[in-house]
């Protein structure tokens, strides 16, 4: 049975630093169908399930405007994830790879980003297509898909 | 003259929270050409020009099998932005967004993303195109961008 947050054959820890360097509010919560990290998704996908975005006030008075958007960009925290690991072996197959080279929830700053679908705005709640994350996942950003705001490919251009 | 983090009209803060939820690690420092934010770029662009990503030890050691992606996501910290604003006008011309609803800086986390182009892999250090952000903003997080991970289209799919 696959075991979380162990250290596996060919894994390398560092000491973390003895303080961190800037602060995280937790600005909502995120519910999903997954309560167990070996049942999620290992990457979410826009024919997913619906999810809830819920964001607490007094955060909700910034999603104003927010409708409009077919596509966000969701920043959430990885709260279940180890923060030292610099060489991970994710498959526990021998392959070891650096933290950097993966898309592994394990890494310094647990910092997950999805591109999801909006589906629908109630109130200070979006439900949404595209994650892969538990419930109860801690929000941490909502952004417009940055390929929204491009400007359009040059004529001519690559 | 446009200044910097003043509150504009129409643009309403909140009372940040007492204490933060969960704290970031900086683990590098990225080196652009733009020392003042009224001259940075408003979105990145893999046409810029080439910016260093300088990841310090022991998270150097995280860049391990990194120079295999072409495109690799970032995440930063935006550290002179001010994080109480929930209604914004970043043009000053009257009209009033959410921060939700914004790529803005001036986040109740910021955190900045974006998708870069891996010119070259120096070490510890990444070369990179397509960033928009200051000389000396803390890195957060690198990762492969999400769409190298993606399995492909299915036949006859939408």
């Amino acid at each position: 049975m696959v075991q979380l947050n162990e250290v596996r054959a060919g894994e390398r820890t560092v000491a973390l630093p003895a303080h961190t360097d800037a602060g995280i509010y937790f600005i909502g919560t995120i519910r999903t169908p997954w309560t167990d990290r070996r049942a999620a998704p290992r990457q979410g996908c826009t024919d997913g399930p619906p999810c809830r975005i819920e964001v607490a006030p007094p955060w909700d008075q910034g999603l104003d405007g927010i409708a409009r958007f077919a596509r966000l960009e969701v920043l959430y925290w990885l709260h279940r994830s180890r923060r030292d690991l610099v060489l991970q072996s994710p498959r526990d197959d021998g392959a070891v790879r650096g933290t950097f080279a993966l898309r592994s929830p394990a890494r310094p700053n647990p910092i997950g980003s999805a591109i999801v679908e909006l589906v629908t705005v109630e109130g200070p709640v979006l439900v949404v297509r595209g994650l892969d994350c538990l419930d109860g996942t801690p929000l941490v950003d909502l952004k417009p898909d940055r390929s929204l705001f491009r400007p359009p490919a040059r004529e001519g251009g690559a």
